[in-house]
C-alpha cells in the first residue's frame, strides 16, 4: 500500500518485474487482500497475461499513510503493509522487502524488525546523483540529521561497499562534503570525521566542497542527513527554477519565444538522466536484511525497478558485504 | 590589493563609479602607493579623464594574497591594505570599507578593527540568490560554520534588516532551511532555533526545504555557514553541470548540436541574472561599520557596484537598524 498510486503501481510494476525477467523471482504482495485481487484483476484484464503462479499474497489490512507520524503509526497499526511485509522478511519468507511507502515509518520499522547489523550505530539511506561522469551516492540522503564523526565514517564505509556491489565500481572514492578543501576545515562533526576517514583504509580523496558533488570527483559524497536532505531537495527543484526562468524569457519576444522551446527540448534530454525511476530506490544500509526504499511518487516503472534493485542486492550479498566492513572498523 | 585582478580592477571600478555617480562620495585607495599610481596613470590614459580630485591614497605595502592563512596574515602583515583600509574607517576617515580581498582576513579584521555590534554573538555574511520571484537571502553564507540556535536567531534578524533597508522590501520575511515544514523537524539547532523564530516578532514564516529557496517562498533564508557554504557552491556549479550534459547531447547528431547551440544560447540569457557582478558585494553584518566583502574573481563593474552597495549601507544606515533590531532583540 505504499506510494501515492497504491496498489495500482505497486501491483502494475510488479507484474511487468514478473513478465520481464522470467523466473529470476517471485513477489509477495502485502496489504488489503481485497485491494490487490481487484487491482490484480483490472491489470490482468489490461495485459492478458498476469502470471499468477509468480506471485502470493499475504493480507494486512492496515494501512500507514504518508502523513502518520511514524513511529505512533507503528504502534496503533500493527498489521500494516509495512510491518507485516518486513516481518515476513525477517522471518526469512521472503529475501528482501520494497516499499515506497511512508519513509519515516519505513526507516524505523526496518530497523527495529530486522535489527542493525554489528558495529553500526546509524542505518543510512545514500541517494544517486548524475554527475558529469556517471552516478555518485550521496550519504545520508536524510535519515540522520545529528551526526557523531564517527556516524559519518559509518556512511563512508557503507557508501563504498553499496558503490562496489551495486555499481560494480571497485576502490570506490570517497569524499567528506565540507566549506573547504584543507583538513582543517569545517564544522566540529566534519573535523573529526575527517581524521577517521584519512585513518582508514577506505579510499578517502580528503574534503570535497559544494561544487565538486556534480563533477563526479568521488564515488561517495559524505555528509549528514541535514546537509543531505537540503542539498537533495534543492538540486530537484532546480530544472523547475530553470523552465519558470525559459517561460519568463519565452514571452519577451517570438525569437525568444523559439529559442525557449528548443532550449526547453534540449534541457528536458539532459534532465533525463536524473529521473529516479530509473534506478527505482536505495537500500537501507547497515540493518540485517534488504529494505528497498523508494520515492512517494514512484509509477510502475519505478516499482519493476525496485525489485530489480532487491533481487541484485540479495544476489550480490550487499548486507553480508556491509556486516564485514562494519565489523573490520568495530 | 584585493581580488584576483588587483589593482587593475579596482581602479578601474573605482574611476568608473566615480564618473558615473557625480560628487556623492570620494574613494580612498590603500596599497602600495607606487602600484596603484601606475595604475591610475595607465587607466587615465586609457580613458583620457580619471576625475582627479575625487579620490586620495593612502599608503599600505603590506600585501594578504588569497592563500595567506588569515589570521597569521593579519599578525605579520600589520600594514596590509585590509587593515590600514578598515582602521581608516574604524577612526572616521572613510566612511565604509570594500574589498575583494582574502575573504576570511577580511571577515577577522573586520570583527577585530570594527569591533561587533551589541548584542551580536557573530557577525554574518549573507547571499543573494536569484529566485522565481526576484533575489532572497541566504544567511549565513559560509562565516560560522558551527552555530548555536541563538546564532541561527541574530542571522534572521539581521538579514531581516539586510533585505528591508539594501533590497526595499517591507516585512521581509524569514524562513529556517530545515528538513521538513513541521515544527519538530530538523538538527537539534534547527529545532531549537525555530522556537525563538515563532516567538519573536520577526515576519517568521516557519522552516523551508531545500527545495524552497529557488522559488522565493521567502526573503530571507536562514541556515548555518556549513550548510550555507555547501549549497552555494553546490548552486554554482549547475550551469556548468548542465553545460557539460549539452556538450555530449550535442555530440550525439548534428540536429542534436543545433538544438544544444540555440538551448546554450537561451540558458546563459537566463542565468545572467545569477551573475554576482551586478550586486557586487554583499555587507558583513553585526559589526560597527560597513565593511562590503566582494567575490575574489570581481571584475571592474563588481567593483563599481561594490562601491555603491557601500554608499547604499551608509546613506540607509543599514547598521544603526541592524545595532537597533539587536538590542531589541539582546
Amino acid at each position: 500500500m505504499g506510494g501515492d498510486f497504491a496498489p495500482a503501481h505497486v501491483v502494475r510494476g510488479s507484474l511487468d518485474a514478473l513478465e520481464e525477467s522470467g523466473d529470476r523471482f517471485s513477489v509477495v504482495f502485502v496489504g488489503p487482500e481485497k485491494d490487490i485481487r481487484d487491482e490484480l484483476r483490472r491489470q490482468a484484464g489490461q495485459t492478458g497475461s498476469g502470471k499468477q503462479e509468480a506471485y502470493t499474497i499475504v493480507h494486512a489490512p492496515d494501512v500507514i499513510d504518508m502523513h502518520d507520524a511514524p513511529n505512533a503509526a507503528l504502534k496503533t497499526k500493527k498489521r500494516s503493509s509495512i510491518g507485516v511485509g518486513l516481518e515476513l522478511h525477517r522471518d526469512g519468507k521472503a529475501d528482501a522487502f520494497v516499499s515506497a511507502g511512508n519513509t519515516g515509518a519505513v526507516l524505523s520499522a526496518s530497523t527495529l524488525i530486522l535489527g542493525r547489523a554489528k558495529g553500526v550505530g546509524r542505518p543510512t539511506i545514500g541517494a544517486l546523483v548524475p554527475t558529469s561522469s556517471g552516478p555518485c551516492l550521496l550519504v545520508d540522503a536524510g535519515t540522520n540529521v545529528d551526526c557523531r564523526p564517527r556516524h559519518l565514517f559509518e556512511f563512508a564505509v557503507m557508501g563504498s561497499i553499496f558503490v562496489e556491489t551495486m555499481l560494480g565500481k571497485s576502490n570506490a572514492s570517497v569524499g567528506l562534503l565540507n566549506v573547504g578543501e584543507e583538513a582543517s576545515k569545517g564544522n566540529a562533526a566534519a573535523y573529526e570525521a575527517f581524521e577517521l576517514l584519512q585513518k582508514s583504509a577506505l579510499n578517502f580523496a580528503g574534503n570535497v566542497e559544494g561544487r565538486d558533488v556534480l563533477t563526479g570527483k568521488v564515488d561517495v559524497v559524505v555528509c549528514d542527513g541535514f546537509v543531505g536532505n537540503i542539498l537533495l531537495k534543492f538540486g530537484e527543484s532546480v530544472p523547475a527554477f530553470l523552465k519558470a526562468k525559459l517561460t519568463r524569457f519565452a514571452r519577451q519576444n517570438v525569437l525568444n519565444s523559439l529559442v525557449a522551446l528548443i532550449a526547453r527540448g534540449g534541457l528536458r534530454s539532459v534532465m533525463k538522466e536524473l529521473d529516479y525511476q530509473e534506478y527505482g530506490g536505495v537500500p537501507l544500509l547497515g540493518v540485517n536484511g534488504v529494505s528497498i526504499i523508494g520515492h512517494g511518487g514512484s509509477t510502475p516503472r519505478a516499482f519493476k525497478n525496485m525489485i530489480y534493485r532487491a533481487e541484485e542486492a540479495v544476489r550480490r550479498n550487499v548486507n553480508g558485504r556491509v556486516q564485514e566492513a562494519m565489523l573490520k572498523y568495530a
